[in-house]
């Protein structure tokens, strides 16, 4: 018997009407349907699905052993992510094995910043995969800012907040345009490099950006403690002549 | 009367099925449908909307007075370009003052490397907007070369393949994943920037990612002339622990 096809879908970013038609259409034909999703929660992908996965669809529910209670510089922790994704794959692989494709339901874009990348590089060696691109959550973020991000030959850097303050300031020094995420309590240390880097007064703060309850504020409005871990923060690249 | 909605639809990279349900549904209903191309061409935007344009729709072409037989450098270009901007956003306003809507198609995602962004900044002011975004023409060639680009906290950097070779060199420096655009010519000048940041190895090239046509290639595999303007090269980020 052939084996399945490993799907991973690109959900976008949370609003169920930017699924592209490509994604749709696999969704609702897939025998399984795979997502990951926190401990108790329902799985941000997942909701983006609702309504679309076939009735007769296994779904298989890969819970996370741990999320941000546990620091990723614990020695525990790479191997225990790594053992949990060795599950995760070999659940995908039963699947495959028995001729079923699984979709694989990813937030934003499959390749960009994901779990889904754990289960590619276990499984695309042995089975035949398809990834089908989505829209990432920073594209959904200028979006809600209406804010366009670059022109022409801006520079953009792609930064995470847990960056330390001194390289932070030297990433955002050799750009023109930035996205800063994984904002949460690195927020004062955030501000702190943009200001060193002359950006402050350019950037803007979004969260749960094209969902609702979305919020945009220039940063200077948005105090220190009040960045929940997903949000970001924005700086658009040079304004140009007209 | 009220005036219409300005609405700018990100049409993703090139392939019909990688729109957006709401671009589709959107474009579907506008009674007016615009779209920048260059002389001679149908306009790649235009094209990924065949047949989902509404019969009795108007269209706006907009042509580019030029585009790469102009230098940028030509000190007639930016005033050139801003009267063009200029004439097309008159058109669309007198479409708005009508309440007509006017969907803009935008190749990949509208605030990202685009020429809506003109149109925007010209008109968003004095009209209500609504923004789709789209799926990156860098997201299709990642997806293109089936190759997970960042992980973790790794920086990504966009890089125009313009800059010269110390800049590319130094940006290069600074991130862990890179996509460096607007290829063509630049491509021996990118080879040696790559090389020096000791990335060469790594890097993949790309072309008509996601398209009819498309091309993946380790870049050492690939002819310093053989790069048209729109290949993209690709530098993925590091590899984790599994």
């Amino acid at each position: 018997m052939a084996a399945g096809i490993l799907l991973g879908i690109g959900m976008g970013p949370g609003d169920p009407e930017l699924l592209t038609l490509k994604a749709a259409r696999l969704i609702g034909a897939a025998p399984v349907v795979a997502f990951f999703a926190k401990r108790g929660r329902t799985g941000h992908a997942r909701r983006i699905a609702d309504g679309r996965i076939g009735a007769t669809a296994e779904e298989l529910r890969f819970e996370y052993p741990f999320t941000v209670e546990r620091p990723v510089a614990d020695p525990a922790y790479l191997a225990d992510m790594g053992a949990f994704y060795d599950s995760c794959a070999q659940a995908v692989a039963a699947r495959l094995d028995a001729g079923q494709d699984v979709a694989v339901l990813c937030e934003g874009d499959p390749f960009f910043y994901g779990s889904f990348m754990y289960l590619f590089d276990r499984l695309a060696e042995r089975y035949p995969s398809e990834i089908v691109p989505g829209i990432t959550g920073m594209s959904a973020c200028w979006t809600s800012a209406r804010m366009p991000m670059t022109h022409g030959d801006d520079v953009l850097a792609v930064l995470p907040g847990t960056l330390d303050l001194e390289r932070l300031v030297e990433r955002l020094a050799a750009c023109d345009a930035a996205v800063i995420m994984k904002v949460g309590r690195n927020l004062p240390k955030i501000r702190a490099a943009l200001v060193r880097a002359g950006l402050a007064e350019r950037a803007v703060y979004v969260e749960r950006g094209t969902m609702e309850g979305q919020r945009v504020a220039p940063l200077a409005e948005v105090a220190d403690d009040a960045a929940p871990y997903f949000s970001v923060v924005l700086v658009p690249g040079r304004q140009r002549a007209r």
